[in-house]
């Protein structure tokens, strides 16, 4: 075992997944359950120091993640396995640590961070199994038109009419590597990778292609919305509970 | 659209998805929440008449469905569009209906069946998204040695050592057409179809498995069980949480 000395830093990277019913979202706030909070309250009590971990990015109240990364400084020399272990233990039944592991001084899970990959999904049935997990709609959604609008969003793109501007970030353009809507009329799926993502962007997205997929506006309307900076012309900000952080990229 | 006349009894077939973990099982019990009783509760105001679904078989408490059918009787006219999604608009969100048809007057959910069709999943680390819907067994498992025990499963066995015998069934024969694990070592998972199965069987099957997979005991214990009758030389009985009834078989 090769844990640090007592006394020296260590920068601890974890990957998280959790479920976001029941949480107010990633961030600690004054009110309310949440993710950092959890894992700060249960680092606290293995490591028998205060630690804030620092996650790659705040995920909305109600939404999941697979892959959610985060960073920690520590003074303890409790060998990462056994922070593993004890953090499973310790943390409510809807948080999962998949993996602990010592991370380079300078890693940061939100500076360090080249991109991050969502999946969005879609029943148009009533489901029992998946119900937190997916947003049901009782609508049949046209995928065709629906993957049209989805192919105008790769490379890069001025997002400004698909974020919740407040607060107002210091750019709006985001390079998207990969985004496809797969799925088989009962469920469907929507998977984008890019470099960055602003506010309620993937959720804002989801719910101007479903208005696509009804009928209500055609696939064409996603090249005028990325050209405008227009919040009005997209569509409504799809509900939390069918996104998912799946992944974060790092180089490092 | 072609209901039949008030007053003439028509048979209805429904296939019914839902999530056992607030359940105290399929089946109508005095005490405790039950799938049956939810869905009696339901047709009886939208047929306006008392009607029990009878159903192709009880699962246990805990125990999921994505395709279990249910038939009823009802002298209603309500056309099954409307029955459909009354269901579903009244039912809590822990059962969904995917169909509701009318069937032929002898059509018997349980009796008409020809074979049924199970999966159970394993995680063999903590999960949050699927924690209600597995078995999460903290322990690496060896799928080598359980894939070879599986395979003595296929053809007609008598499974005596292999089911609760409270109450003891006529008999112990049933023959089992397909059964796989599958799985990357985070998650396994069981599927087995066979034309009956006897209280307990998928989960005792899979605790003696499990057994097999840790390095217990040997892939060839399963044949030397199919010959037994004891109960006592199988493996404990794994927990109804990690099982699901996932399609009941008809020739009509």
């Amino acid at each position: 075992m090769a844990a640090a000395e007592v006394g020296n830093r260590r920068t601890l990277r974890l990957v998280i997944e959790y479920q976001g019913t029941d949480f107010a979202g990633w961030q600690i706030q004054a009110q309310g359950r949440t993710v950092q909070g959890e894992l700060a309250r249960c680092l606290q009590t293995l490591l028998r120091e205060p630690v804030i971990p620092v996650g790659a990015g705040r995920t909305d109240a109600g939404t999941h993640a697979l892959g959610q990364v985060a960073h920690l400084h520590t003074h303890s020399d409790l060998p990462v396995e056994r922070l593993h272990r004890g953090l499973n233990g310790l943390l409510p039944p809807d948080i999962a640590v998949h993996a602990v592991e010592e991370a380079p001084a300078d890693f940061h899970a939100r500076y360090s961070a080249r991109g991050k990959r969502y999946r969005y999904r879609i029943r148009t049935a009533k489901s029992a199994l998946d119900r937190q997990l997916v947003w049901s709609l009782y609508q049949h959604l046209e995928l065709e038109p629906m993957a049209r609008a989805a192919a105008y969003l790769a490379g890069t793109h001025q997002f400004a009419a698909c974020c919740n501007q407040d607060p107002l970030p210091d750019h709006f353009l985001c390079h998207i590597v990969a985004c496809a809507w797969t799925g088989d009329g009962a469920e469907l799926a929507f998977e984008i990778e890019g470099n960055r993502f602003l506010r309620h962007m993937v959720r804002i997205l989801v719910g101007t292609m479903v208005e696509i997929g009804r009928g209500r506006r055609p696939p064409e309307d996603m090249a005028r919305l990325l050209e405008s900076t227009d919040r009005t012309q997209a569509g409504p900000t799809a509900p939390a509970q069918g996104l998912c952080l799946v992944k974060v990229n790092y180089t490092q």
